[in-house]
């Protein structure tokens, strides 16, 4: 499986290193073709790891994860023909965050989330939003976090959120997944961000997770 | 202490039930002195309770839980002579939560909160977030839930949240407490609301509640 991670940042660097050290075909996408971060990445993680645009990436991918910024997701999957994007898996990480007014914001919450926004722009792909609650270094590695801590997804394609559940569970060692529903959920997904930075806040550490006790 | 319990619904009658039982003088406040539910709970709650309306509720005690509905709390504080809330401090247990529409939506979000709308109709009030974001039964017998999970609350007075801390641990079994900040972090409280939901209704439980694994 070839897989492409959209997005240079340390959401995107973090899965996709840790892909590459597990022997997978791993494709960086950015908007250039010469994105120093991606070029960077790429000449550091192995003979299976590349680099392209976002459009290049998602050709030569089955499955790709959005690990762009929320208010860059939409413009980066609009780069891609929707025919590089039919019919494949594409796990949505990202975050509507807006800092520029000083305090956090989300850009769309309440009664529309991003996760819906990029399936409505994608029609053809299959969204599953997972990973947008917690730290990259969480999401490959959940032992960091002792005990039991879920890992939220939703979506609206149920073959789609199994296949993404089996994978993670075999790649990161995910045990506790809760699967919310249709893609509807991800306004509640992306409504837990707020409340995330305060505990992080609260606590001083990324290194946490929501564990749902029960 | 004089406790006044605002709003006749599932979360007040709850809490004002196990505070009577405890032997604590309750009153349970509505917008009209005859509200039958009110009549019905003092009537079977023992002999220190009582009911009044909102105005006489608060008048009569020290300290406040805000239950009523979120659509309803302006209101019904805004029906208290303000030097009737003045130095008191206030619980504020309320969801913005609209169901007008046939799916769930918060009144207010994001860039503002129901407990700060709150603050601001009651500025001489030391409003306090805390419990919205739990189950009633959980509220009142957190060992409901085995393992440890935390009560979330923020506020801007921190006497008041460490008075509010000892009260609930002491009345309620909380261990695990976790304090936000400030009262702007009621945004990130009233906006988990909507996955709480969502996990409820993946669970088909309400006795749950979210723990910082950490």
């Amino acid at each position: 499986m070839n897989i492409a991670i959209l997005g240079t940042g340390g959401v995107g660097r973090t899965i996709a290193s840790h892909l590459a050290n597990r022997g997978l075909t791993v494709c960086m996408g950015s908007r250039s073709a010469d994105n120093p971060v991606a070029v960077q990445w790429a000449s550091t993680a192995g003979s299976n790891a590349s680099h392209a645009t976002f459009a290049s990436a998602a050709a030569a991918s089955q499955l790709l994860f959005n690990c762009t910024s929320g208010q860059a997701s939409l413009a980066a999957l609009q780069s891609i023909p929707a025919a590089d994007l039919s019919g494949k898996i594409l796990i949505d990480l990202a975050n509507p965050l807006d800092y520029s007014s000083g305090s956090l914001r989300l850009t769309v919450c309440n009664t529309d989330s991003l996760g819906e926004q990029i399936q409505r722009a994608c029609p053809g792909a299959r969204v599953v939003k997972a990973f947008n609650t917690m730290n990259a270094a969480v999401m490959v590695n959940p032992a960091l976090v002792p005990g039991p801590h879920e890992l939220l997804l939703c979506g609206n394609d149920p073959a789609a959120k199994a296949e993404v559940s089996a994978l993670l569970s075999t790649w990161f060692g995910w045990q506790h997944i809760l699967d919310l529903g249709d893609l509807t959920h991800a306004r509640g997904m992306e409504m837990l961000l707020p409340a995330w930075i305060s505990i992080s806040q609260a606590l001083g550490s990324y290194h946490f997770n929501f564990h749902i006790a029960r």
